[in-house]
């Protein structure tokens, strides 16, 4: 057995539905698992648990993450989109959630481009329900990955400065972030032209940078958001030049502070809010981003089996 | 060993190719099933067995019932959907078969919206043929599932009244139901405006209502079909709210009569068959026979694979 | 154990990457598949081991071929297509791949529409890259498999006369094949229009011939090529019933040489490059490649494991 602490919620919709002893405890299982796989190892935990994708957005490296990570415990994983399921013939979510909860499903991780679905789903459910990214509202397994990456790289989070650069405004990946990674002892600020900034700034807890070298100079991480292309056709930027200009991360900005580290939720847009040398510099931690998100997932849905399902 | 019975036929295209003991030895096998399976148990009857599940109709309910019987007995699963593959290029569904088939597949289960498809691909193939429905032709996994929800709840069809009630003329539901819980010994009604009959009534056996309150006061079970949007376009209904108006279900036919119990295949649309108010009904089945649509899948496929790939 | 020997190169992007004891070794473990495998026979040998299919490009049969390849080894297979993923969003091939990689996968299979992509990726990840067709350059498993079904047949390629017919200059499929086929010690011949063949014959070592009937006379074996309707639009072709009045292989054409045997890579436009007749006829061995197929690639997933990832 690889812990036999339990998970406080039988459900992970935003971030502070985790106490900090559940990050840590995750924290735990995703070391065990990192420790313990390589090609040819395979975990039984999940073995007759059926665990139900339901992306109801595009999504390449979430919903990877998440279907690696079930087969990694022998789960049975089913996908599910909207296109080429009974969605266009007018069945209602919830009807279709009903449909796929009698069908014996025990975990469902839910994407969907509206804000709070997972909330309506688990309300709905007595299944376990993952977000897996709501709308701009909150995407917590990236949160945990974020925070897993920067214990792994920094022994700690307390009193780490990590500034998040980019569409805080419309960022899910932000919303969670500032939660869990303040929980954790960061301090955290933002740094964004106006018109991307979220109006309620005070209750934040944040610090707040108009100048990104300021920015980099205070802090410890950049956690540098994606800059959606629907942002500017909704005349939030005057041009993706003008941001890339003024908020985009260049090369210099990190190799003249050596011990600074870049994170990203991915996929990048190099050329706008990254310099494209970066894409391999040591510090830009991406990859390894991917590499432990896959372990995260693996250490929740092993949690919520042993926690809940026993 | 569940049971060491076997049945008659390598393939199930329509309710008659099972036999009345056929029927009752798939609803022994749904019981062990039933009674054994729960979170974590996987059973491993269909270990090294490839299921293909050939979709060429949107589906989520019946797909995905049969993907997770087919996972839960270990089987190998693929999907094939016309889209994604070469039919685009023009390669016709005999080849298709002849290719799939080649590479070693032992079951085929196929949804088409063509009658007659199923038949046609198990007379070119020496692979055990499912219909998981075929134009408005059969669909008689649903008629068994629904025959072992009424068997669950009543004990026996023996003498029981079942009214279909809706789009008689267009259902492959009701052509296998009518077939199969006839052969279980039970009564059948139907009651539908006039358009919506089919043309040789005398040769079903069935009584017929036009008038729901009669149905309803006839029945045991009201068996509600769902309205598909185009028959009002090809000018077989008036309107929506006509039909909703003298043949939907409304809140108050349940409540008048207690012990009545209701089916729908799903997916329903509440408004038009169905009172909204009736989606959270006791009597409603619609979530025990999604229910139970596994439990019989897992069965089907259990007997097929003990039955004639041994 | 199968056997201990171990291929030359962690990739097979093209038919010479292969030596030619890394075919007769991948033949050795094929008929070790062929000779072990039947319903309900599961093998254990990449248990633990992820394989990637990204196919770029349309598929059915060798898509389907490696996912069930890889399936009856226990390896966890997902898929992945450019529609339902993130490159809708702009992200790079190389990202993605970086991100799959991230993830802990192993081995790729790719099918892409452009020359080289499997090149491209090989050279930018540590994986095992598997090129199921890249654009007009090669398909090299389609190849093994070819050469598999005449060694099964006629024992050995020695001296074996194999003329290629159709669109040689667009074939990935002759291009590899022609490589191959040389390599076991056949002897090529092509037939095609002359705006079909490439320019570059000479290099190719091969006996052309612009006469179906000469052609035949020479041959022990026709591999004959799918013709792409986009041939005939692009004004290589006056029309596809000339193309067929010339170089289609007819009925009479086989049975005047009862000894001559027929491959075609599927899918057939039969009434074209093959006429309706042929479809079952015993000497077209179309179905035998598919089912060998699956065995040629079991047993080059066995290899590289075995190989690269103990």
């Amino acid at each position: 057995m690889i812990t036999d602490k339990k998970l406080t919620n039988p459900f992970l919709l935003q971030a502070d539905d985790l106490s900090i002893e559940d990050i840590y405890l995750i924290f735990e299982a995703a070391d065990y698992f990192l420790d313990n796989y390589k090609p040819g190892v395979k975990f039984n935990d999940l073995k007759g648990v059926t665990v139900a994708l339901a992306f109801f957005e595009n999504s390449t490296r979430t919903k990877l993450s998440f279907e690696l990570a079930a087969k990694r415990l022998s789960a049975d994983v089913f996908s599910f989109q909207s296109k080429t399921s009974s969605l266009a013939k007018g069945e209602s979510l919830i009807d279709t959630l009903r449909t796929i909860e009698a069908m014996g499903v025990q975990i469902y991780v839910v994407r969907h481009s509206c804000s709070g679905v997972p909330h309506f789903l688990q309300r709905n459910s007595s299944g376990i329900v993952i977000n897996a990214g709501d709308g701009k509202h909150e995407h917590p397994t990236q949160a945990l990955l974020d925070a897993f990456t920067l214990r792994q790289h920094f022994g700690s989070l307390k009193s780490l400065n990590v500034c998040i650069i980019g569409d805080i405004l419309h960022s899910r990946v932000a919303r969670s972030n500032i939660k869990m990674l303040s929980t954790l002892g960061a301090n955290l600020g933002l740094c964004a032209p106006g018109t991307l900034l979220p109006r309620d700034l005070v209750k934040w807890n944040c610090k707040i940078f108009d100048d990104i070298q300021l920015a980099i100079d205070w802090a410890n991480v950049l956690l540098v958001l994606r800059l959606q292309n629907e942002r500017m056709e909704s005349g939030l930027l005057p041009s993706m030049s003008e941001f890339s200009k003024y908020f985009g991360v260049k090369y210099p900005h990190l190799t003249s502070k050596p011990e600074l580290v870049l994170l990203h939720p991915g996929p990048v847009n190099y050329g706008i809010e990254l310099d494209y040398r970066l894409s391999s510099y040591p510090n830009v931690l991406i990859q390894t981003q991917v590499t432990y998100g896959v372990f995260i997932r693996m250490a929740l849905l092993y949690l919520f089996k042993h926690s809940f399902l026993n």
